[in-house]
């Protein structure tokens, strides 16, 4: 198994999921020593990246993000389909839905700090999110 | 045919052209079904993200940019190349130059409203892009 | 060998290390003709991305950052930890830590203009930063 798709449920807008358990498992599953392991979230209002995951730089994070794109600011895509989620897919595009951290040891080389994360950007209450695993060796290559 | 490079013409700054179906055709042709495919656009005044490619959102997006690196600040780019793209060299390191889709049972794994991009950001009327299309099997490794 | 860490000194915070030399040595010494080369940033206060290596533009980069992320912001990372970070720890996260570039024909495919960099973000007068390389072969997938 090299590639596997999970599921994380979200709570809402700014809500902030660590994805690192999950992908450390895959990790230690798929028996690769040294490799290169892709984090893949399907749908255009969410995004990945790595972050020290504490409620503070959190919160810094999502008050940075309205700073490029702000909630009070008038959107084309929302005058267009009224589903008020304009800023969800600018910030989206922003970030970007995909990140790639090395397999080393067998472990993942995230810094101590570093943790891997899932943004939650759309304005719905709750939604249920796929997030894509790809785990590549280097040495078979 | 693993690794391939498509030629796009754009038109001028804030041009957006959808890859999707692009690569989805490479990806069609490659013959893989478990794996991934890297998009990486040549240049410093271009970047590669996913979006709606939705007309509404892609014009919310330009204006985002334009708060992180304003049309009208004074770029030091400029004042020593006089090329007046210093915004576009901003724009493109933020957002950046590649990007990483699974593909899942022969597809791209893109959500419904998820579509490839490439932001052309430089201030030219028309460039000619070249962007890399790296598609890897995961099972073969 | 395919994947090797690279030990980088870095000298306060809006530092910009030009990473092209090393990869390309490092891809060259690969012997890989077609493929591609992840660079990841270990640690949640630096960055990696391509843009010209011009000292104009470097500052231009900078001031965007502080744009998203002000230094006279008030951070509750700062509140919480003291560290007066707050900020490298959002431009890290709006920028990214991973990066991938194509091997074409046994050589990075950058553009002229187009270099890869690590930002470094945090307010520390100095770190050693720890990049991982990753390199993987196209064809022998």
């Amino acid at each position: 198994m090299f590639q596997t798709t999970i599921t994380i449920d979200t709570y809402g807008e700014g809500d902030i999921i660590n994805l690192t358990p999950a992908v450390e498992d895959l990790v230690r599953k798929s028996d690769v020593y040294t490799g290169l392991v892709t984090i893949f979230t399907v749908g255009s209002t969410a995004a990945v990246t790595t972050i020290e995951y504490e409620p503070g730089v959190l919160a810094d994070l999502r008050r940075s993000l309205s700073v490029c794109a702000p909630d009070d600011a008038a959107y084309a895509h929302d005058r267009a389909w009224g589903d008020g989620n304009g800023r969800s897919h600018v910030k989206a595009a922003l970030v970007g839905p995909s990140l790639s951290v090395p397999i080393v040891g067998g472990a993942l080389a995230c810094g101590t700090w570093q943790q891997i994360v899932l943004l939650e950007l759309d304005v719905r209450e709750t939604r249920r999110r796929s997030v894509i695993i790809t785990i590549m060796s280097a040495q078979a290559c």
